[in-house]
């Protein structure tokens, strides 16, 4: 008897007939952001577990919850030295969560990154190596060996959680000599911001000084739905600003740190990204007088999946708002700016206040506006 | 044969039975705020219209919604001047809809204050009286003539809507010699900083310049529900910081200028009554250090209807938020404080970013905190 | 001075900017019913109030409730003798509400009918004469005298909650002399099945045995919104079946007894019309067969904003889903029909659960169906 | 270096801080069921998979899953013959998932109980066992053996889905010789009615005629919450009535076919059973007369968490409602009887239209009702 063989004839079609997409539901929290002037937004999550290491889902799910979120490209990056299961998947590949999830994926748009955690206490702390060719090479008792291998496979290395409180109980990231000799010798790359409901300024800061490319990765273990969604947070992922959407379009990207990392409406990244960002997102849908008078009705259209939150940059005052609102997600706002006498164009600034390019400094949104 | 006698055996028990309360309608609506050291804090709206003027409903209806939104004092303001269904209520008393709303009532816990809108052309514009003792007494030719006696009869005066754009075509205020005058004779007490779904940073400036109690109004004609809850606006409301809550206490507050005007999460007043306002809204329902660090996590609980915006306002950061964050209304949210080192109190000082003592100014609260 | 003239100058404009639609809440509560066979179904209230007698809004209110509601028609149907208004709206013309609807509606696609509740004591109870040309002439002392006039003007006039327990303490419609002697006559022509709250399985069969035409009205008095919709009550209404979507269409029905009375999913008709208005509000979106099967895959769209109940009424049995189900208001199920063999043509036999015909007779349903 | 040594002072608190229960979430989709008289009423899942043979989650989401469904006992019924994950999990002990299942449960009030799905081609079919000692015995290429040993262990066995589609075109159950010898050996106990989204009525036949227990499980392979939840869909369960709320008393009361098949509020039971659950579902909250009339005003109370379909069954009208209603889950109505005079006490009855004790025969429910 062949059971594999059997059991082909006996499956095909049941999960076919039954599984009805949910168009609903994806479409409430599925990630939505537009490309900037010259580069494709891609959103990635870069951090992810999987029963491979200390997760508690096949690839797979991996695969369905990322495409329910609309991402672009994940790795699930499974702890290299930590196996809890291994006493039920022993001696693993540690190319097989990438090796499953890519066949999951091979009939949808969404890229699939090789990666793994390389797991230590501090000061080398969690990292994560993308882009590996041969995750099995990492396998190593000296805390540099696994660095010095993902550099010869060309990954890319970013810092996790540097202000993890277990390995940290300030709660601040310590850039320790072994972080300055990793960056110095181009094996360390770039930093995690946010990590899971966590945001660090601290971190954001050691970005701006080190050069370190910023990220937001969720390090899911269990579902995004009991974890994120059903808690009204927003899985962080990292927005990449890539010439091409393909895995080498990703890596350029990642290198020349072009990243914007958010969660929960809150935006970080640098100035030359998140600025073209937020203003991609923002769009003058109608722009003219009301009748009679000197008031201009601006109706801004937020394009994105986040709500954001502006403040009114300019001299000009509102008739309706104050100088601080909201325009929610796929939303609008009329604002009707007070501008004395008609003008023909209108300088529109506005501070997008839960977004920062350094610490508690936002940045400042411009738009051109024809007025008709 | 009788018909009203009849009516009444006709009519008993039919409305009664038939009417249950809709208990989550009311909790999602009613406004609620707690009182400040000192004063209770009352919720009312003073500008509202029904069938004896411009409105569309029977007087009666504006005491069940003010009910609804868990008001504590109104006005109805009929125009005086302004009669537009004269042909099938002819030569109205203008104390009526007063005195239908009193007997509506008179079995709810809501106080009901005789008004009236002195009903001109600019500069006069429009303008409230408000503890009016005979209402029928304000009708005149001479603009001036209403001011006069609303004095005589010891009554409160604002102006609606200062900024309205048919009457200013800027959308800005004009305080002309009329209004200048009649706040030297003491004939102008107030002004409105918020109506219906204006708010003006100019007029709240002029309240600050000429000593004006800042007014928040609904001037509503048609149905609450219609043109504010199910657009997803709240009625604008003065809340008024009163010695006592009967109709004295509220007449007193005005006078001595004791409010802040609010909708739609929106703040406006002095600093004196806004601060405590809002630091009275927070509370900490408990603040203790993350076991092996010097994490402090602080639950703080927002006891308000309104969504408050906050930004911190320490050189402390927090774990988790970014600097920006909000306090949903009647929820809470957990800062992780990184205190750096472990404290036995905290100063916690947050600005709120959607309040304003003054145009683009925002009040700066503070809590003395003793850590658990 | 001339107020009015004032007045339209100060008020153009404002609430027209204010006020946009609410498409989303409209669509939530707008009854929808397609046309049945040689029809165009009307959905009509004939039986509401205003501040004209004991209602609490003025009739432009009424106006806008019914194209919220999606209704074709509606009378304001004041109470000729029940006037509790009279000290502010002293001696009213009887054809006032209806004069100021019709000025209301003119710009909108909502007919407006001129009626009259004529209301007595038992065993004359509440009758509603609609289509009357002068409702001031239905006042009169003899209880008889404005059937006799309204039958002279060529009014169609129904019973009003003949069950109403304050006049029927059993709950009970009782048909007494009165009516018998109007029906006779020709000046009783209709019969309310639903009123308010209430469905009377005893009315529906007076209806049947009297050849009365079957009524279904919201009798409000306040608000739709807070009677009905916010408690998870649809208003009642009539389903009038026209020739022609005009008055003279409606009048020629009624008196035809062409109508369904419907509130809460609920359906009260004949079943020369209930069975093709149910029949019509359900299609055949898809019929195919299983691959390799003989299961049906049947679907179903429902096209009205009723949820429907119904009951397999087949000896072929389901695949998936009991013998009773649900097909949701402008929603759709998938019945996976067990033919046994590949059928080319399918009689689907279904039972209307929650309508009815006659007490506790529910409308059989079919349609004949061509497979894929 | 120790890596699991490692891990654990890495990963302790992180997961413990982060997860914040989702009260609401659960309490919306969590099973609620009275006890009937004699039995405690325990909702069980008997058909599951995870990564041990084709599902798609660790055994502790499962756990997961039935916690936050309320259920109080599970089976991880892997498949023995079908194994595709071989290449990752090779040679798996048969009782591993039920194992890592039960320790994930051991501090919460969730029983676990040992169980396979033996899975062939027609006429076998599929088959589960549960209360298995050693689920490993059962691997055998005759496919009589797993039974014979599954007796010899006293485990439990029941038929799943018999009428499915890919063994059975017709969608009906074939009952052969196999199931017939199966029976008559005592190897064969219980028979699903309802698989997944299907119910067979058919299948409820042929458990009423061979005496065999009806069973409803979920077969779930991915997610309740993106197979079921999600898509408005209830996950099946079987409600066990059992003398004491443990393992023996489950094992005792299905050999003794004491359930009740449920899903998305369809219920499948034997009358014995069926109809006192529904009747301890429905409770009177209060019972009284309207005052001066013989309309009896009684609150039902549906403490359960399924709508409840009901429709009059007696010849007393309702004042109301239409004979056939509804109690939502965890909701109350209001009939308004009219029984003509004032009864002491009312025997109610009504019967449960989405019910079944047989196919198309619903049970008819009693309750002797004594009036305030």
């Amino acid at each position: 008897m062949k059971p594999c063989i059997l059991a082909i004839s006996l499956f095909v079609g049941l999960t076919v007939w039954a599984q009805q997409p949910s168009h609903s539901h994806s479409a409430k929290r599925a990630f939505d952001f537009p490309d900037i002037p010259g580069y494709k937004t891609l959103k990635t999550d870069f951090h992810q577990h999987t029963v491979f290491s200390d997760g508690k889902v096949w690839p797979s799910i991996r695969v369905m919850e990322a495409l329910r979120d609309n991402l672009d490209v994940i790795s699930l990056t499974e702890h290299i030295e930590y196996q809890p299961h291994a006493d039920d998947i022993p001696h693993p590949d540690r190319n097989r969560a990438y090796e499953i999830a890519l066949e999951e994926a091979k009939n949808h748009d969404l890229l699939i990154v090789n990666g793994s955690e390389i797991t230590r206490d501090k000061p080398v702390g969690h990292n994560n190596a993308i882009f590996v060719t041969d995750a099995n090479k990492l396998v190593a008792d000296d805390p540099k060996a696994p660095f010095a291998e993902a550099k010869k496979q060309g990954a890319f290395v970013f810092w996790n959680h540097p202000a993890w409180f277990p390995q940290s109980p300030t709660g601040n990231p310590i850039f320790s000599e072994f972080q300055a000799e990793r960056v110095k010798k181009g094996e360390l790359h770039g930093i995690e911001v946010i990590n899971e409901y966590d945001y660090a300024e601290e971190s954001l800061a050691l970005a701006l000084e080190h050069n370190l490319t910023i990220m937001g990765t969720s390090d899911i273990h269990g579902l995004i739905d009991w974890h994120y969604t059903e808690k009204g947070h927003e899985r962080p992922i990292t927005l990449v600003f890539a010439k091409e959407r393909n895995l080498e379009g990703v890596k350029e990207a990642l290198f020349a740190g072009r990243t914007v990392a958010t969660f929960n409406n809150l935006f970080v990244g640098r100035n030359e990204y998140l600025k073209p960002l937020l203003e991609a997102c923002i769009s003058v849908a109608s722009a003219k007088y009301r009748k009679n008078t000197s008031i201009l009705e601006l109706t801004l259209k937020n394009s994105s999946s986040s709500d954001l939150w502006l403040e009114n940059n300019m001299d000009y005052t509102f008739y309706n708002h104050g100088p601080v609102f909201e325009i929610p997600a796929h939303g609008e706002v009329t604002l009707k700016v007070k501008t004395l006498k008609k003008l023909n164009t209108l300088e529109l600034n506005l501070k997008a206040i839960k977004a920062f390019i350094a610490p508690r400094q936002n940045p400042e949104l411009s738009w051109q506006i024809n007025i008709e």
